[in-house]
């Protein structure tokens, strides 16, 4: 059911400063940077300059106002792990087994992620404390 | 110098319940599970039934008593993602490399981690928060 892990979310309150480190420290690069207002962050996706296509991004999450999810977590807990994104082949599929478990979805529609994707959020509560996200990626033109 | 995400360490105070629910509701099977004295904790590694060789693992773990570093993380903030692996392909030039930008290892040396593995924690607090671990795999004989 599950592909592979698809990226691991960490929560930030400087962006720049975090994509700066990555690149410093660990040697990643940016492979893409958009905003997404439904989910009040602003995303970098970075993974290892020399990764084969289809591998695990790190995706570095700044809120866009406090008053937003990663806002909140921030707030909350500092900076860290926000939460992990496996790769499935069919989110609506995947989802609808997954609720048959019941494990609650966060919403009951799949919304837009990074790079043309289909996410779907669980609840931490149904998954050991874990925030768990479903990513089906864009399919190939 | 980062291969892949080797794992996400998860901790939880039911190991038996935590394995249960990754293999119900998202399929995972156990691939190893053994006690670690040193980390104070008994880990299990799962990874989708059908995932090829290499992919990345999720890792539940239990600490073996409250004294522990995955205990005080469990009595301080809940059950939840603990730290995030990355496989590289030598661990002693990645930590040297690594620590020459100011990145504080917690250990001088690596240590054993699952499966023969080499294993050595960064300081979260060098790494925005991020407990993050590099694995270097045993080698096949």
């Amino acid at each position: 059911m599950l592909d592979r892990i698809d990226h691991v979310g960490i929560a930030c309150r400087d962006l720049a400063g975090a994509v700066a480190f990555y690149e410093s420290t660990f040697g990643l690069v940016v492979v893409d940077r958009e905003m997404n207002e439904l989910q009040g962050v602003t995303e970098v996706m970075m993974r290892d300059a020399y990764a084969a296509a289809g591998t695990s991004y790190i995706q570095l999450l700044e809120p866009l106002r406090p008053d937003t999810p990663v806002g909140r977590f921030l707030e909350r807990r500092g900076e860290g792990i926000h939460h992990i994104a496996y790769g499935v082949p069919d989110i609506r599929a995947a989802l609808a087994a997954i609720s048959a478990t019941g494990v609650r979805p966060v919403n009951p529609e799949p919304q837009r992620g990074s790079m043309g994707s289909s996410i779907a959020f669980l609840h931490p509560r149904d998954v050991g404390g874990v925030l768990t996200e479903l990513v089906q990626a864009r399919q190939p033109a």
